[in-house]
């Protein structure tokens, strides 16, 4: 025998024991009932994509330093995703002949980031990703915000736990042009000095804005434009608000579902108007939960057809750890329902009809599978949740009676073989 | 704008649009509720392994030929798992102090293997992995050809369609040994030849039999016994037959659910006694559709605990093909099961509500993002799968009214918005 290999999974993967699996199964089913009630319908693709499609669009940060790439044996350049969007773009592209548009797609992928884990980011990680497709209305974002609030509720979280911050990127260069005048050709990178504001000081913003040509007096101007909230909708032209899906939103009765906030740019690429990031607000765990916008053309790569939408992703890892925050990770679920014990080996072939006709009904049943004694089995079933038990004793059975345990109780009564699935259901449904 | 980039996944992968999506979650859905109904809990593993643990454990041809790999920015050699027994195998050992064995563990998971992509065998498929890990009992035997029953007829196969087909290798191994005379050290090519007999023509086999040192004579008392059926188990010791949990089951009420074989020996490394699989019975598809098998020690590689088990892994391409052949897949399901329509945009908000009470109450229900006529709208819902449609029309509305209509029946009736709820669910229930 030679030595050992580490039984701990390569770094930034995770493990799920059933119990882990359980949790994470129960707050995933609960997320996917709350969006297919909207008539989101579920699609997969693949893992292994061609190397270029991020290369092309993901930005130079995933590509180059993120990706994990291989190349196969026919010499094909190969990645693992590290995000659904420019798959799920393939597909519909490839498939637009025959999609009736507008169409709601969301999945539940593995992608793959080369990082360094850290709280809230694994190397290997699950990602709900939910998305309108061909349509430029915004009852979208409507939809995506009223869907949003439906998903916190349905996984335990309520308002005061969590605050959806939408802001406009279209609006935002309205703003830093007209209000501002930030010339044309800086706009990109004053946007992203508005993606730093909270992280960088005072002094740091201001030296930043200067080498950008703000001077001081812009500055103050953009600071002011900037937090002045939903005023600073009134200081852009008409039809830079009538343009905005976000202003539109903030005037119709689905306002209340959002906090406008200017500084929501996101990093991605492709989108082009509304973002949106949900936020914690654990005092001690104030992030960024996941987050999404409108792309103006989402399939460009792969198509001539114009393809418009709004999306989110939503990893599991952030999310894991705000149901954690707030104590609102469900508890795994019993292994068993029932457990079916006999007394004596003569009686396994017995016990194995009676658990088969309780898995009939719909029941979920053990029977041992190496023999121990009675008190033993009775601690294990209740070791695995199970919250009742069928005792099949060699005396008893030759007189066609089991012995049904409520093992939440301990009563015990003794039923006709003919009527456990009828006693054991009864006791289950109480 | 540049070249287009094609619309078609990575040769061997798949995408699956919604309505494949759909037929995929009904049958696993059917063979999960079948799996956990016997008292197994769902566990999962990450897709990128050490790529030590398949060079150590799966066999050269994995390996060599069939591993993705990759090495990290780190300098770590990794791999696409192409199976889940070397990943729950080192899960097991990591955890071996705190399980109560014996377990009963499934996983579904994604494997990759680079192969020529054919009919039943793609690059990236879906594996269910079920197995029994710290138990040596012949009850555990028993429970996996149950549960492969169970798991068959929860998709609809009847016993006429497939066949489980049961060998055991340390049975063959005595049958060799004391009734064919096979020496020590030419056992296990001897194995490797019956893994072949259905392929090879009878010259071929006594061509490879006497380059093993088996003479025309052996050769006919091995043809003879590997086609004795269960006759042969009269021809090896007691001992032999005794320690085999094959013959054991063979003897027990549970003969009945497999077919003796000894020509079943499969290919992979770790199975050291029963070994199964189940073969299509379609008269043009006649294959192999999963199979597993005891292994004595499954986790030597990580702990120094000896773990048997037994298990089997069933890929999702053969089973599909399998469904289709037999007419058994099942039809996608309807995308929403009601759609709200306004038929003017002031009541856009209004519908909002009409169909968050419906979610609430558990319906799956659209409204439409981009205004259309009503007979369009309707059209729409139909091909959806819809089975009502709530209209809301502006007059009806002011009198607190909204029409309810029979998608299949095409019956409208006026009722109170208050009750609106309440009748769709009823027309739903129908």
């Amino acid at each position: 025998m030679g030595r050992l290999l580490p039984t701990t999974p390569y770094r930034g993967t995770r493990d799920f024991l059933p119990s882990e699996m359980s949790v994470r199964q129960q707050v995933f089913h609960r997320l996917y009932d709350a969006i297919e009630r909207f008539g989101f319908v579920r699609y997969d693709g693949p893992i292994l994509e061609s190397a270029e499609i991020y290369e092309a669009k993901s930005g130079q940060e995933i590509a180059d330093q993120q990706l994990y790439s291989l190349t196969d044996r026919g010499d094909r350049r190969l990645a693992l995703r590290p995000e659904m969007t420019p798959s799920v773009a393939r597909m519909i592209a490839g498939n637009a002949g025959q999609l009736q548009f507008p169409v709601r797609w969301y999945s539940h992928v593995i992608c793959h980031r080369y990082e360094r884990p850290q709280r809230g980011r694994m190397r290997e990680h699950l990602q709900i990703n939910v998305d309108i497709f061909g349509s430029d209305s915004v009852n979208c974002e409507i939809e995506i915000f009223e869907l949003i609030h439906d998903m916190m509720s349905a996984v335990g979280a309520t308002r005061d736990m969590w605050v959806l911050r939408v802001g406009d990127r279209a609006l935002l260069e309205s703003i830093l042009t007209d209000v501002v005048g930030v010339p044309a050709d800086r706009l990109q990178a004053t946007t992203s000095l508005i993606d730093r504001w909270a992280k960088s000081s005072p002094e740091q913003l201001v030296a930043d804005a200067g080498a950008l040509g703000i001077d001081e007096k812009q500055f103050g101007l953009l600071d002011d434009v900037l937090n002045s909230g939903s005023a600073v909708l009134e200081r852009v032209s008409d039809e830079a608000r009538e343009r905005s899906m976000l202003a539109r939103v903030l005037k119709s009765s689905a306002a209340d579902l959002i906090t406008f906030d200017p500084f929501i740019v996101r990093g991605l690429q492709y989108y082009t108007g509304t973002v949106f990031e949900v936020f914690d607000q654990h005092p001690k765990n104030n992030r960024s939960l996941f987050g999404g916008g409108r792309y103006e053309d989402l399939a460009g790569l792969f198509t001539t057809k114009r393809i418009p939408g709004i999306g989110f992703g939503m990893g599991d890892v952030t999310l894991h750890d705000f149901l954690e925050g707030h104590g609102l990770l469900p508890t795994p679920r019993a292994e068993v329902d029932v457990v079916v014990i006999p007394l004596s080996p003569d009686l396994a072939t017995d016990s194995r009809i009676v658990a088969h006709d309780l898995r009939q009904s719909g029941t979920r049943v053990s029977t041992p599978l190496e023999p121990r004694k009675l008190s033993k089995e009775l601690a294990r079933s209740d070791a695995s949740g199970a919250r009742v038990a069928v005792i099949i004793a060699p005396d008893e059975w030759e007189r066609g009676m089991v012995a049904v345990r409520d093992l939440t109780s301990h009563e015990q009564t003794e039923v006709s073989a003919a009527d456990v699935v009828a006693e054991v259901n009864k006791l289950l449904r109480c």
